[in-house]
């Protein structure tokens, strides 16, 4: 005998892009969790700075909720902290209605979405992220993973937010290095698919990272929305990853898992994509694929902005290994992401393209590279060497 | 802005029953797992029985795999062994298309589809059932799930296999109350929804326990093809139970999770599903849903065959316990399985219908019949005297 089981699960969620989402006055805001048991689950930070303000706002809601405060971090993305969530929420009595809230950064959604989906085998949650590449990035799309065994999220799920509010003036109070790392993931997103964007980041992305993507207001907003639009277009047919593993997402996504592991995790997401973008760029240049002044364009905006183009760590041997754990995670295929230009981009299927030889003019173009002055800081010094 | 993110995720497997898997001969055994790396994870018994010939067939294959052994019981179905399979997969560097097969019981099936659920997110798995609850129940479908913090099935996963292998001929090596854990789950299903399965089950469950399901092999093969269409068609359209929350397939379901994890996992599944569904039809009948001679029948199928039908650790308590947990469980409702007649269920969807006088008498009940001879023994009893 043989049989057959169909099953066919369809989820949808929005997300809200808008500003006063703490605004208790704002009856429309959070109404999703009306007449729920919800468990908050943030940050120590977020809580210092948005935790009251939080708080107020579901105790004027019609609902129940318990809100707890987890230090999370990257090296602290793991299966213990799920667990600690599991068991805040079974302690609490979640049930199969009711909900988690990830409110904080790209780690707490992580977690928050593995416990969530483990939870009676799945039960809702909401995102809101409080930094930016959680806005733009983490907090979209159907994933969470953590870290095991120093491998980067390589455990985890594909468990669809019930909802994700963006609010931008979260932001406000966010360090530059976390703007910086979510600019990293707005350029990656741009470099493949929006050059408008990309053009946008290069005119104003300074005054974004120095004014905390508050002003100027419609640039922000306009930057934020774009990033969010093009990620959920690139999502929108495959978000499980099921119908091809050709992702252009994935650009500044095969060297840097291995170099945030090697890194302990000391270099952070936001800088080790930044790096790989860098060194995606060289190779697409290198293979003939990239101009080599789009490449430098490129790289050398990400060095304007402040993002690192080069690490001590990223060696042809660690590259190796990279490409070796990224065809395992591709099916088999490199699938690196290279861009045709600024704001197209391709795939390279096969590692024999990268020889070592390749790899180790890339990684001397870019040690070089970074040990160079800008354009713009060069010609900034000629000019007070005219001066003088 | 408001966007959206719609997410679809089709699959489907295939279950297929058929003796002589391991028969290294039939060339399209396990031939899903070619040209794959393949995790077989199995446990201390099933691998001295059948380690051998499984390695031997897995050899004559073309595929590479690693073979881990892994003491698995009730009480090992922890987050802790999903860990150490993960850990296995990614020393063996499983890949995204590569396959867990689980080779053992329903606690294998459950540790390995939750692992397979986590690793990169999602990758393959194929279970081969060799215990007759695996086989006909836990095997079957797409859920995985471990106990935590002494919650039965509180955690775990929606995860379809990619195929189960459904092969009786394992049965041979079960012992008596394994195969008697399964009949309690093939009872559930008749009782729901199959009354000429119930009546197989009457007349030839005694023998089928007693060969282990090798005799008579038209009779056992039809038995375990029926049980395994039935709990299909269940399952067919609501897979993820994101449908609805009302699931004849609960039957039985509703005291026993309770009950096991207030017997520290001593009292089996079966067994707590057997005492769970006394329990039920005592209740059906209690509130005039079920007759008292249908409810004699199947309480004196249960006894007969060697189920329990009632335990100590049974008291109104639990009972109100297990009824908040459900409820919390099933959204709010309670849904508890009743049966209408043999072949027919239906559900009592809010709990004030139970009240704790309605409990007591059906404990009663069931304690008083639980002492009493069946009637298959009183007669025989009688006979004896007659004889004499």
């Amino acid at each position: 005998m043989k049989s057959r089981l169909n099953s066919n699960l369809s989820r949808s969620f929005k997300v809200v892009v808008e500003q006063g989402l703490l605004d208790c006055g704002n009856k429309s805001n959070l109404s999703i969790l009306d007449g729920r048991r919800v468990l908050v689950v943030t940050t120590p930070t977020v809580d210092r700075l948005y935790g009251y303000r939080m708080q107020q706002c579901l105790r004027s809601r019609p609902l129940e909720f318990e809100y707890r405060v987890l230090a999370l971090c990257e090296s602290e993305k793991t299966i213990n902290n799920v667990q600690r969530v599991c068991e805040f929420a079974l302690n609490y009595k979640l049930g199969r209605k009711d909900a988690l809230v990830a409110f904080g950064g790209g780690v707490c959604s992580d977690i928050v979405a593995v416990a969530a989906s483990m939870i009676r085998r799945g039960i809702a949650h909401v995102r809101i992220p409080t930094t930016l590449i959680g806005q733009i990035d983490a907090g979209i799309g159907i994933k969470g993973s953590v870290n095991f065994r120093n491998r980067k999220n390589i455990l985890g799920c594909f468990h669809p937010p019930e909802a994700v509010f963006v609010d931008r003036t979260f932001l406000a109070t966010l360090p530059a290095p976390f703007i910086l790392q979510g600019l990293a993931e707005i350029l990656k997103v741009a470099v493949v698919a929006d050059r408008n964007l990309y053009e946008t980041v290069r005119a104003q992305g300074s005054e974004l990272v120095k004014s905390r993507f508050q002003h100027p207001q419609d640039i922000s907003d306009s930057v934020i929305s774009r990033a969010i639009s093009r990620t959920l277009e690139q999502l929108q047919d495959n978000p499980f990853e099921d119908k091809t593993l050709e992702r252009l997402l994935d650009f500044g996504h095969t060297f840097s898992p291995s170099l945030e592991e090697k890194s302990a995790f000391t270099i952070s997401h936001g800088e080790a994509v930044a790096i790989d973008m860098a060194l995606s760029c060289a190779l697409a240049a290198e293979l003939g694929i990239m101009t080599d002044e789009d490449r430098n364009d490129v790289v050398g905006l990400l060095k304007t902005l402040g993002l690192p183009i080069w690490s001590s760590l990223v060696s042809p041997k660690l590259c190796a290994a990279a490409i070796g754990h990224t065809m395992n995670h591709r099916g088999g295929a490199l699938n690196l992401v290279v861009p045709e230009g600024i704001g197209k981009a391709g795939f390279v299927r096969s590692s024999t393209r990268i020889s070592s030889q390749v790899l180790q003019n890339c990684i001397e173009y870019l040690s070089r590279t970074a040990w160079t002055k800008s354009r713009v800081e060069v010609s900034s010094i000629e000019e007070q060497q005219l001066l003088m």
